[in-house]
């Protein structure tokens, strides 16, 4: 795949290595591209808290048009809620013992909406049961597997599935699926069309067994812009709003789009042919689909490979006669996957034109 | 190769899933194997901070006899010498520009002696200039690569390195190595007599370039116990003292030593032939050596294969007719690698005999 290197990025000098960089205005421009994509169509915008886990990047998102926050943790609800975020989903198959059935009714003691998935009766009557003393309960959407089998049933039981969890005394507000199998290169088309046909057949599935519901919620960054996306009414993509470079060679974010990377010093050039650099994988994470050569993207080294990573350590590897930054230098890495990079740093660097102007802290971290 | 599956933990009731559990009897008595190991050898043991980063265990470690701690970033050592650790090494190759270099001259000011890695003459010329305004410096062990390509310098440079690090004003303690390419199947021997070689050949470099040193510093899990450790004077193991799954399929811990699991939750049971527990990356890392199957080992479930891993899931796919877990069960998993485990965390579970007796925080993450 030929795609244009990462725009080099301008960092701050100063920097305390390895820290994620996030350039506010790249973010701004992702943040309100992706609200204006949504309203053009129609569609609600709930972007997944996973990815940015920073209150400052929710409320941008909720200022631009979003219509509430979805998350995977009631860790990351509870962040959002008491911050004043009034409508959140977990979209999770949550399992309501204790502790967390006692943390999910405190959620239910503040003002707001609370949503979580659900994708087999069991899990339902417990979310009822641990929920009993409390007098209330979160609404619920049903998971539907549209190809990536991993959670969510099939889409033609979700309505046997929804009149359960109605009869346990739960309201139903719909169905959600994630088509993750969209993560592979050119399959997204196909895993966008995946998540439509399968969400419109729960829907019809739900019809069928007299229940109502108005959601039908799709989506992840690689799906969320494609066309045709049908009865979909909510898409909750989260990557997009920082991008990565896994997006990037998707063709889901364009190179230009990447608003995080990590800086990083080089610490190394004992061997040659190399430097290392201090963001190792309690950095950059370890996360790379095959498909990806190396642990990151380069921009201002464009030849340089990151071959190999260790926990506090990668290694760049550079073809004869490639341009070599120099020890103590610091250089900006994108990483393969945003999500766990965020989740392993304590607070971002927030700069504008290259200059630091904020630390956002990352919240949630691990709960 | 042919294992054992490890050990059932005992998990006490009501954990908030993800979490990591020790048992504590195990942890003491891997804590105590090594020290004593060591004692026997007539070698300093010196154990690495960055797989327990829990102040609990490195008192632990020290109160059996170890001369001092090992860690890999300027946090750890802050962590460590606020709580009275009088003996850090941070076997790293520090870069001191600012804020590193003021963070370094605050350590200095604290009782205790504080040693750091070095790998260039340019590095140390930042290290001297950076300290220059603050009257002090750390003690220095020159990095020495013994065949994992990373970082150090060759053996036989060894002693012309240490001569400028000392012309530019700062103390040589010695040389250290660390035999990285041990991590693979059938390699810990090698990596060991690597070690050795190296270190031997680098104090040889010292000696001829005029240089008195007294630290000979090796070390890893895989390679700390094996025989024949020639001039090695001191020992820096870090995961023994919690063990993996990656060290038990190495032969570097029996899987009756694993003293960390991941508690985690079954959550989904949708798709036929597997099962889903919410100890994803965030929680066991992506860690996965390409010779080790799956992202971890479920001891309760020897047959299952931890084959898909996401931010909040893993996917344990079961081959027919095995044993399966009930949506809710809480089971253990003993990760690939713990260090980066346990970094995810904020705090771990301690047990005895399968109750919980204490709650450890796990500090300087991502610092």
């Amino acid at each position: 795949v030929s795609v244009k290197p990462c725009r080099r990025f301008a960092l701050p000098a100063g920097l305390d290595t390895p820290v994620p960089v996030v350039d506010i205005e790249v973010l701004d421009a992702n943040v309100g591209r992706m609200a204006a994509a949504m309203k053009a169509r129609g569609v609600a915008l709930r972007p997944h808290f996973k990815t940015p886990r920073m209150l400052e990047v929710a409320r941008r998102q909720l200022d631009a048009g979003a219509v509430g926050i979805t998350c995977a943790t009631i860790g990351e609800a509870e962040a959002l809620m008491a911050s004043g975020v009034g409508d959140v989903f977990i979209a999770y198959p949550v399992w309501a013992s204790e502790p967390k059935a006692a943390r999910l009714a405190r959620l239910l003691d503040l003002p707001g909406k609370l949503t979580v998935g659900i994708d087999s009766l069991v899990a339902a009557r417990q979310l009822a049961n641990g929920l009993a003393g409390c007098g209330r309960s979160p609404a619920v959407l049903v998971e539907v597997d549209s190809g990536d089998l991993r959670t969510g049933v099939r889409p033609e039981r979700a309505g046997e599935l929804a009149r359960g969890v109605i009869e346990l005394g739960l309201v139903v507000d719909g169905v959600f699926t994630h088509g993750g199998h969209g993560y592979e290169p050119d399959c997204s088309d196909e895993a966008a069309d995946d998540e439509v046909r399968s969400l419109e057949a729960a829907a019809a599935s739900l019809r069928n067994s007299g229940v109502q519901a108005s959601v039908v919620s799709a989506g992840s960054t690689p799906t969320a812009l494609r066309s045709a996306r049908g009865a979909v009414t909510e898409e909750r993509p989260g990557t997009y709003v920082f991008g990565d470079w896994q997006q990037v060679m998707l063709g889901s974010c364009r190179s230009d789009d990447v608003a995080l990377v990590v800086a990083s010093t080089v610490v190394s050039m004992s061997v040659a042919g190399q430097f290392v650099i201090d963001a190792g994988a309690k950095a950059l994470s370890r996360d790379r689909p095959l498909w990806l050569n190396g642990h990151g993207c380069l921009p201002s080294y464009p030849q340089a490979v990151i071959s190999r990573i260790f926990d506090h350590h990668a290694v760049c590897q550079v073809p004869p006669g490639s341009a070599m930054p120099a020890e103590g230098d610091v250089v900006a890495v994108v990483p393969n996957h945003v999500c766990p990079v965020v989740n392993l740093a304590r607070n971002v660097v927030v700069t504008r034109n290259g200059e630091a102007i904020a630390r956002w802290d990352v919240v949630a971290r691990s709960i």
